[in-house]
């Protein structure tokens, strides 16, 4: 395996990580015994995973299939890799290498490999890069595969795969004869760096590059891809922002189009930075970051506010009730922050990490793994003229016929562990609380760090850490950015902060002996959020939080009209265990006053104020929202 | 003429109503000189004259039409006319005898007449209902006769619509052979009880009945309709609301589709109960009109709030940035209140009548009389994305393709004198308060009402009546609901209102002499208005009224980002006559509270609440908002 030289910190992989209890472990477990058997079968029930026997089998003239089809099945198989690692289940494991067969039977002596193009058209395979999702279920094929070889060491789909990307850097890039083109759905780029990772092959890494590199450069390739093709370009496509493709990515300085591409794009792009050095696109990465995370982020770490295009639409556009952040960005926000996050070494990757991890990722999944969230509201009314919003469910759902969701929030949580830790030669960081154990090499040694913790809902993490023999490295503890008065103790002995942070980590460089117990206390008292004044839904309103974790009332605990209740600036805000509140939460409540609806009757205007009556209000997380009786929802309440 | 027994009221016609100064004088005197004179010119520019000229004369075949045209022509023609019958001007009498010569001539054999489906489609018409707007205009041009006639004592006209009435009398009905057919845009029911008014033909109300109690029976016309032409129905249809044609009307009991075509068709039906006594229909009337202004009307008098479908959507759905609120919507929920008020006598009437015409409508006019909204925003913002809302200007504009609205202002406003009084054999009533005299016709005795007054702007109106002998009869003056505390004097003396007031109107009955006086106090003060709760867009705000003036804030007067201001619950708000403001207005001002934008550079949430500042709004009426520079609007100001 090469090692890439430009990241400062590699991820501890999720092999040598284990999340042990507390919400995470708890969320994982049912992902493991819920989720990903669900997501198999709906697959199954959808022909998802039939439709692979019928390209090999009898039966192929009547197949069903559909281009999205392969990324959903391939999702789900890099789920069940990543649980494998942790979770060996033989009949999980017959499953995927079933699957493995057929792919292998199923594919082209060429190295092509496409259920749906396959059945439907084989000859016109890369004929429309912009619209058919070839290149971006290659991409997912791609990872699912890596993500086996790794759970497994069985390399018989990662063959299968190399072929296909051999095919794929046959047919595109720079040189004459070949198409100069990219997909109209990104996705393949960090796919091909995993491949590399995977397989030292540096062809790989290249195509990922040419693919980066070529994007949005004139002649834009899909409007020359279109008049070969006869067609116009559907009067919408603009200046082809939905895709990422009105500029070169280096001259992009907003976060534009169909938010999943786009952040699957930027982590392609921090990919490739990381392997190779380049300065100018880690640049662009950073500035998209910011714009995004400055600009166009819900608090809740979702991204992507309109359903029209399911896409990014300008700074600090961010209405509640019509929010879409599509549970797939959100989730690709985790994949992109990650990936900043061991290049700069820099918490602000990590607060955002964790901030789209504890709310606008779980949001999408139902407590107990079976239903989901596509489109994420952050406010919904009931009214006479049903549901508020875009017209999307306001309640989760089994299956979507665009079932990207589902297996990616699997995927996610399977692979979890990962994004608990990095390391280095002379350091081992913790980038996110959760109780666990890890296995970290440091220098060659290995070196145990066990977290003790019940965060997200208390605010203390004890960490024991176990080199072989004492050893000197850092320890680099992430100091969320939401916390103000963080607490240290070494072995019981209080220790200055300020003097050992330093970009949202506390580097304590030390020589650790066995045993050595650190003691990080994180204050999280109950916080109102306020948004910059040119989010103008949230004006006069706030949102609470607590630790990472963001709040919303629900109709269930505070009676209809959310928008009647009102916090004053000064009341108290208690949060407290409950141990049998949607499975054991922390909830919030506090006293608020409550617009008396007296006297309104058929009312529609009226001169005389209103009476407020004493009221109060519970909170619950928002991403436990729709977990109970369907109601209203507000994040943002009112301040009186 | 047939004289109407069904209405308690008759207007006093606009003849006999002179309004000489004040708001309306000026707004009438603008529309006289600058509006009348820009829609013919526009009309001339875009060929909506010209066509005419061509069916009757070479160049046909080039002809360019559109099916809406003659209504917009023949709007313009009605408000030149009711301009004639209180300005004479040769000249405009010139312009309009000219066309009228042209439609004579145009006019097939047969009666019927339509520049464009004479030009386009002769033989294909009375095809398409549903889409076509025959009927529409055969009902504009209908009112432009009849007008014409009033103010000039000229038949041709007259006689020409007749001939077309009669033929489409004898096309449509309930009788074997004829089509049960009934408009896609209602507007000819309205008309054809004007035609009936005018001539007496008992046919022509026949008609309009027809057509009012035929829509939405079963078989749905428009479905038949469509199956003959081998058409499908749009997808979009659904249960034929958008045309008022999903029930009997008087299963009706939500107003349904598109809002001008709902509010002529309930305008039709209540000229039709009015003529017919049918008490079904009205009490259809009274339940439309209840679920209109208590549950789907904004602060402004503005009605449809959504742009998709330029419709209603359902209860309480007001939202302020997207509002639709067309300017003809607006007018034609004048035509019905007024419509409703003779009959009724009930002040809210005339509260939601004063309340659409000094905003929602007025709002539709520059203050120069050149420049028009279509839609009516009820908050702009201009952020990095363009100006917030449905996607429809945020300047009024010159003119627009389909003009419905331009012509449609400058013949209410050239009309307006009608809606000030109604008089019947015992009673003269004041429904609006402006400079004016009136010439009321009580028992065949000749009674000159006078009103001296500055309203809106101060609160006194004197009033001065001058029968010819003592007289005994009511007078009605409107305590419109805004007011708390009206005080009455008459000749000088105080008389207690509550006595006398009954349904918003203070019935002063006496025998009255020549030159009595009656002082009528309105007091003004600055009124916070609430919204019902079920309006969650509006939650914590408050709109600000002055009389029946609702007010906006703009950014020109109060810097931008409007959402960053509160207004304090207990703070003063002052108005103040401004004689240079904006041609002469009343502004309000008063102490506010800013939020600080201080600290937030690139933020985009954050937990330290943040300051705020003292500041002052100036807030300006609402119909006079965008007459500046290009920049913000708030009409629900936050309150703190």
């Amino acid at each position: 395996m090469s090692r890439p030289v430009r990241r400062r910190l590699l991820p501890i992989p999720l092999q040598r990580v284990r999340i042990e209890g507390g919400l995470w472990g708890e969320r994982m477990r049912v992902n493991r015994e819920a989720t990903i058997p669900h997501v198999y079968r709906k697959c199954r029930e959808t022909g998802r995973t039939g439709v692979w026997k019928l390209l090999v089998g009898p039966g192929r003239a009547e197949g069903r299939s559909h281009q999205f089809w392969d990324s959903d099945v391939a999702k789900w198989m890099e789920a069940a890799a990543y649980s494998l690692a942790a979770f060996p289940d033989a009949k999980l494991e017959r499953k995927l290498d079933d699957l493995v067969d057929l792919m292998a039977a199923a594919q082209m002596d060429d190295g092509y490999l496409n259920s749906h193009f396959q059945l439907t058209a084989p000859a016109n395979r890369w004929a429309n890069l912009r619209d058919n999702h070839e290149l971006y279920c290659a991409g997912h094929l791609m990872e699912a595969a890596v993500a086996y070889y790794e759970a497994t060491g069985k390399r018989k789909f990662l063959d299968v795969m190399c072929r296909y990307a051999d095919h794929i850097d046959r047919t595109f890039g720079p040189d004459k004869g070949k198409k100069r083109g990219y997909p109209g759905h990104e996705e393949i780029e960090l796919a091909l760096v995993k491949l590399h990772r995977a397989t030292g092959e540096g062809r790989y890494l290249d195509l990922a590059r040419f693919f980066i590199d070529e994007r949005g450069r004139e002649p834009k390739y899909f409007a020359a891809e279109a008049r070969a093709r006869g067609e116009a370009m559907p009067p919408w496509a603009g200046g082809l922002h939905y895709w990422q493709a009105h500029a070169p990515v280096r001259e992009q300085t907003t976060a534009e189009g169909h938010s999943v591409r786009a952040l699957y794009l930027y982590s392609g792009m921090a990919d490739v930075a990381a392997e190779t050095g380049d300065a100018s696109l880690l640049s662009a990465c950073r500035r998209l970051w910011r714009n995004i995370v400055r600009r166009r982020m819900y608090v809740t770490g979702s991204v992507g506010s309109s359903a029209h295009g399911e896409r990014f639409t300008f700074d600090y556009d961010l209405p509640n009730e019509t929010s879409y952040a599509e549970t797939c960005a959100n989730i690709a926000l985790v994949f992109w922050a990650h990936r900043m996050l061991q290049i700069e070494e820099d918490g602000e990757y990590a607060d955002v990490m964790e901030l789209a991890l504890h709310n606008g990722v779980l949001a999408g999944l139902s407590l107990d793994g079976r239903e989901f969230f596509y489109a994420n509201r952050h406010a919904l009314h009931l009214g006479p003229g049903g549901p508020s919003g875009g017209g999307f469910p306001p309640a989760r759902q089994e299956w979507f016929d665009c079932a990207c969701c589902p297996p990616n929030i699997a995927r996610l949580l399977a692979a979890l562990p990962q994004y608990v830790h990095s390391e280095s030669d002379r350091q081992v960081s913790v980038h996110l609380y959760a109780e666990s154990t890890a296995h970290a090499t440091i220098g060659g040694e290995e070196v145990v760090v066990e977290q003790h913790t019940d965060y997200p809902w208390h605010e203390r993490v004890r960490i024991t850490v176990r080199p072989p023999r004492p050893l000197a490295f850092t320890l680099a503890l992430r100091i969320p950015g939401w916390c103000c008065s963080p607490r240290l103790k070494i072995n019981g002995r209080a220790v200055g902060l300020p003097q050992l942070a330093r970009k949202g980590y506390a580097r304590i460089k030390r020589t650790w002996h066995r045993g050595d117990r650190v003691e990080l206390t994180l204050p999280m008292p109950v916080e109102r959020i306020e948004a910059n004044p040119h989010v103008r839904s949230n004006a006069g309103r706030v949102a609470l939080q607590r630790g990472p974790v963001v709040y919303c009332l629900e109709e269930m605990d505070n009676g209809a009209d959310l928008n009647d209740l009102a916090l004053p600036r000064r009341a108290a805000l208690t949060a407290k265990r409950d141990a049998r509140l949607l499975g054991g939460t922390v909830a919030i409540s506090g006293a608020a006053r409550r617009r008396s609806q007296r006297g309104w009757r058929d009312t529609l205007y009226r001169g005389d104020p209103s009476k407020t009556t004493a009221a109060r209000i519970r909170a619950i997380p928002y991403y436990l929202w729709a977990n109970r009786k369907l109601g209203e929802m507000l994040v943002w309440v009112r301040k009186c």
